[in-house]
């Protein structure tokens, strides 16, 4: 292998969820496809940049004119509603849904039980600030069903504590997931999707 | 292999979950182990059904004195409620969360989407008819969230129809079940668990 | 649960590769059959050692009249051809291969680099005598290509070193297997499918 | 998403083994690295191919002066073999073995059974051509032991018919891989490994 080949190969290597012959296949892969296919990509890569901005307000990375996001920019969103998520993959699968039209602050992160990871706590104390002036009434704290997760909210929980007495702090509701069968679910799960039954 | 080994590799693939070759497998292992054992194993087997038995009003198994199960049997229990399950294992998961304390019936199976399968559906009906005079006032299908468990309660829903007016028919809640991850969940469970969001 | 129920979970859980979940499954799976279903599956397991035995020369499991299995009573076979094999299902392996006419030796399992593991040497030893005076040229040590298997033939080479004089002490051919695809594939293998490489 | 995530996103799908929603990842895990990151990422896939070139020979992928790869250049190489293999990786994986010093030519693909891939069947003939005066006296048709590859290595046999006077066609020895279990074996491989065994 050339040295520009293993180079590649080693940044390739650090993409999420690939392995060093993963890597290697990507390289031969490129070596496999016409120049113009490859500028084509380096153009895409270099250019993301310029195209894509990370939003002051609620840090998720979008493109177009203006200060900020088009959420945050979106004046027909409810400003009573803040719904704190992971990752832009996490607000992007909520936006889906289509039935929340509140506002997303996006953390960066979470935090391990072993003390690791980095959150945007700061930012997020600030941003709070800001909403409550404009009618700020519930932090949704979106976090995924995992210790993880939880690690997180409860972190989050504590530093939002001052805030409690205006502001409801919520978390997702917990039940069965679709494709969870009972036979395999653990109480926790089965107690809440117990207390949430609902008529049908 | 003798007439024997043969037959009983066929009667272990009728096992749940076990093919040909682990069929196979278990008949080397049953040779390997003592005369004693193998003893031991065929009385459990055939004394499975002297020792246990299916309760004629909620259809689970178990085994003891009297004409009816121990929750059947159990006065403590609340008459106003009734869950459906699917099956013992299931039963047996909602009993280790420690929070109902009403009563069960087991349908012994799902309806496919494609027409097949069997469930208790008239035992099911003389079951509500004689809770309803002892106070039955809910009964929660608690089907798994797949195809085959909304399937199924749909058809239950339509069979119990009658007794709407004075019975609640419940279903289990939707939400994030332990583990669940927000960015691979679907637009169904994300809604629910928004719906759902509790003040923590 | 009843304590016959529970007694069968454990029983089933010493099957191999069935965990505690399975059992219970399969208990559940018993009490849904009939019970003559289970009286039937009851004797076959009763009737196997009945039915069933192990060969004194080849330790293999066999049922039938005379004192010795088909293969080692069989007098058109090679007698100076003796394959060692860990288990029965190897040898069946073996056999439907239909190029092997030699005996066969089953060592009853293999052992572990960490020292566990009991294998029938001194039943081997014997074995080995018997068949030197009926003419035996080759022992090939049949053992899979992992680590254990290499373990057990290492240590059978050396208890079989007295006899090498006049017996050859053989090995499986190494190579690509079915479904083999050299990018996966370690140096081993690939310098023994060099070395083992054929006319075509 | 904007415009350049979403072309990145499919750029990134065409990516051997990679999901769109692991394609997505990959831009969100571009987009929370530095500029500098990004932009030695694009130099190097645009660099791959000034510094890169394909063997006019052999076909593999190389970087270097001269006209030539280093294997093809490399004049104490055996002249008398030559190996044919799918891909650079295969080769790269014989080439880790140590015990091969002859020639190699990459096909750049194998032949489905539906009739599809492409192969450098005419490339590979003026290679033997040129390499019959240098002394060529066998080729390795060295193909996975796949039905594509052994498919493939038909049709190359057929191909090179003509040379057969002269040339040896050999194809890579079969017998057990390393991990290979004899219980799991196909009956090709057993028979084969039966007929490699060596003396150990």
């Amino acid at each position: 292998m050339s040295d520009t080949m293993e180079k590649l190969v080693h940044a390739f290597e650090r993409f999420p969820g690939v392995g060093p012959r993963q890597a290697q296949r990507f390289v031969y892969h490129l070596l496999a496809t016409s120049a113009s296919h490859r500028a084509t990509l380096a153009h895409l890569i270099n250019d993301l940049a310029r195209d894509v901005h990370q939003c002051p307000t609620c840090f998720r990375f979008w493109s177009g004119k203006g200060a900020h996001c088009f959420s945050c920019a979106d004046r027909t969103r409810d400003t009573a509603l803040l719904m704190v998520v992971e990752k832009d993959q996490d607000l992007e699968a909520i936006e889906k849904t289509q039935t929340y039209r509140g506002h997303y602050f996006v953390l960066g992160g979470v935090l391990t039980l072993a003390g690791k990871g980095a959150i945007r706590e700061q930012e997020l104390l600030r941003s709070v600030d800001t909403r409550r002036k404009e009618g700020l009434k519930e932090i949704i704290l979106a976090l995924s069903a995992t210790s993880e997760g939880e690690h997180t909210a409860d972190r989050l929980r504590e530093v939002l504590k001052p805030y409690r007495d205006h502001i409801r702090i919520t978390t997702l509701g917990r039940g069965l997931s679709t494709g969870t069968e009972l036979e395999y679910s653990d109480a926790e799960t089965l107690s809440a999707a117990l207390i949430n039954r609902k008529e049908s």
